[in-house]
C-alpha cells in the first residue's frame, strides 16, 4: 500500500484543515493509502481527537519544528531537519512514504525535495507541472520553480510532461504545445524560438505554438514555457476567477457549481514537481480540508502511476 | 477639430462594420471630430448610401489597395503605399489627421507608424499598450511589438506609460508597477531584476513588483511587461472570458451586462501605439461597428490630450 506524509503545519489554515483533509481523504478513499501527519505529536493528537479519528490509516510522526512561509529555503534545510516540512520528505527518502504533501513554503519544499530526494538523472532542472481544468486535460509546466532557463531546459520539461500525461491522462502520445505570442514558428522571445526548433526535432509530439487565447481549447495536452511566464498564467487564471467570484458569487446552477468547482484555487490539489527521484506536492497555501484531501489524492495516484520513476527511466534508465 | 482616419478595409468585418463604427461615432460624439473613411471610394460610397449617411463630417479617401492580414509588414511599406491601411498613417504624416485607427494587419500597421511617423527622440522601441477594465483606470504595456526588450527598453515602456495615464486618467503621480511572478525585488528573470533596480532609481512613482493575480486590484496604474508576457496576459484574459462567456452566455442583470461589457474583446477600443510622434490606434480583428466607434473615441482622446506630443517633451524637448 502506498503511504503519503503530509505537512501538518504548512499553510493558512494549518493544522486544523491539513488534519481534516486528511481524515477526509481517508474517508473518500478506504483502504487506498496510508497517511503519516508531520508535526507537533501533541498538537496533531489533539485535532485528530477532535475530529474523533481513531482508525490507524492515519499515523503522527513527531517533528516540533515549524518553518515560516517566508523563511529562506537553504535555512530552513540547515536548520530545521526536524520540521514537520523538511521531515516528510525525509520520511520519503528513508522509504517509509512514496510521497509528501505540503501546502507551506513552497520554495522551502522544492529545496527539501531537491536536496533530500535529489534529480533524476541529467535532467537539468525540477518543474512545478499544474492540471488546468481545460477542455481536455492538460499539464501545464513550470508553473514558477525557474528562470531564465535556457531552451534545452524546456525541451526537459516538455519531456516530463509529456510522460506525466502519458500516466495520468491515459495517453498514447500527448500532443506538446509550446506557449507563444502567434502561432507561427518565428513568433517569440529567442529562447522560444531556439526551443521550437528542438521541439520540433524531437522525439515528441509536438504540436506547435499555443497562444495563451487557447491554452483551455484542449488543443494540447501539455503545455511548456517558462517559469515566470507560468506562474503569471497561474496567478492571472486565479485573478480573473476571483473577479468573475467577486461579480456573481457561486451561481446557483450546475454549470454554475461546476465553473466554481474548476476556476476556485481552493480547490485546487495543488502543484507536482517533475524531474525529482520521488513524489512531491505542493498544495496551495490557502488549502482547506477539501483542497488537502485533492492533493493527497493527487499525490497517491502520481506514485501510484510510478510518474518519478518513468521519467527516471526515460533519463537514465535508472529506478528513481 | 480634431481629425482621425480609419482603415476601412481592415478587420474581419470590413468594410460594413468599420464604415458603421465611424457613423456610430460621429452619431455618438456630434462636432467633436472628422473622419476620413480610407479605402477604394466605391465600396466605402456603398456603404454611407447603404447606411443613409450624407453628412460632411466623414468623407472618404480613395485607397484602393487591400492589405492582406498575414502579409509581411515590410513588404506591405514597399508595395502597398495606395492601401487604405498605409493611406492613413500617410495622411497623418502629411497633417491632414491626427491619428489613425486600423483593426487590419497588425504588424504592417506597427511599421507604417514606425516608418511614416517615426519614434520620439532616443527612445529606444515603440510599445502597444491597453487599457485594462481593473478597479481603477490601469493601463498595461508592452502587450506584444517587442519581444528580447532590455532593461532601458521596459524603463521606456514605463514612462510612456506613466505619461499615458497621467493624460488619459487625470494623475498627479501615476503608480508604476512591473509585472513579477513574486512581490520581493530578488524575485523574477535577470531583465525583470535589473528593470526593477533601474525603476527603483527613477523619476517615477515605482511601486514595486504587481503579480498577476493583483493586475486588477487597482494597485498599480500602470503595469510594465515584455511584450511577450504582455501578450500571454492579453490573450489569456480573452480565452478565460470566453470559457466564462461559453458557460453562462451575458448574465442578465446590471452586473452581468457590465461585467461583459468589461471583459469581452470585441467591445474594446483597442491598443495604443506609445513612443510614436503621432498617434497610432490597433483596433482588435475582429471589431464590431460598436468597437470601432470606442476605437475612435480612443484616437481622439489620445490626440486631444497630446500624449504623443506629451512624451516627446519628456525625451526630447522636441515637439512630435
Amino acid at each position: 500500500m502506498i503511504s503519503i506524509a503530509i505537512d501538518a503545519m504548512g499553510g493558512d489554515h494549518a493544522p486544523k484543515q491539513i488534519v481534516e483533509g486528511a481524515v477526509l481523504a481517508q474517508k473518500e478513499n478506504p483502504g487506498l493509502f496510508k497517511l503519516f501527519l508531520c508535526g507537533p505529536q501533541d498538537i496533531i493528537a489533539a485535532e485528530l481527537k477532535r475530529l474523533n479519528y481513531t482508525a490507524s490509516d492515519i499515523e503522527v510522526f513527531h517533528a516540533p519544528d515549524i518553518v515560516g512561509m517566508d523563511e529562506s529555503p537553504a535555512a530552513v534545510l540547515k536548520t530545521k531537519p526536524n520540521s514537520s516540512l523538511v521531515a516528510c520528505v525525509a520520511l520519503q527518502k528513508k522509504g517509509v512514504v512514496q510521497a509528501s504533501v505540503s501546502a507551506g513554503n513552497s520554495g522551502a519544499m522544492m529545496a527539501a525535495c531537491l536536496m533530500l530526494l535529489g534529480r533524476v538523472g541529467n535532467i537539468s532542472r525540477p518543474a512545478i507541472a499544474c492540471n488546468i481544468p481545460a477542455k481536455k486535460p492538460l499539464v501545464m509546466l513550470d508553473m514558477g520553480a525557474n528562470v531564465d532557463e535556457k531552451p534545452q531546459v524546456l525541451v526537459d520539461f516538455a519531456t516530463c510532461g509529456s510522460i506525466y500525461a502519458e500516466k495520468s491522462f491515459q495517453l498514447e502520445n500527448p500532443r506538446v504545445g509550446l506557449l507563444n505570442m502567434g502561432e507561427e514558428e518565428n513568433k517569440g522571445p529567442d529562447v522560444i524560438q531556439e526551443t521550437y526548433q528542438l521541439l520540433k526535432n524531437s522525439p515528441l509530439n509536438f504540436v506547435g505554438n499555443i497562444e495563451a487565447r487557447d491554452i483551455f481549447s484542449g488543443n494540447a495536452d501539455v503545455i511548456v514555457t517558462s517559469g515566470y511566464t507560468g506562474n503569471v498564467v497561474l496567478k492571472l487564471i486565479e485573478g480573473f476567477y476571483e473577479l468573475h467570484f467577486e461579480t456573481f458569487g457561486v451561481i446557483d446552477s450546475e454549470s454554475g457549481r461546476d465553473f466554481q468547482e474548476k476556476w476556485d484555487y481552493r480547490n485546487h490539489g495543488g502543484a507536482l514537481l517533475l524531474g525529482l527521484k520521488g513524489t512531491g506536492v505542493i498544495a496551495h497555501g490557502c488549502s482547506d480540508a477539501k483542497a488537502i484531501s485533492t492533493a493527497i489524492s493527487y499525490a497517491h495516484g502520481f506514485a501510484k502511476n510510478k510518474i518519478a520513476e518513468s521519467i527516471a527511466e526515460r533519463y537514465t534508465g535508472e529506478q528513481a
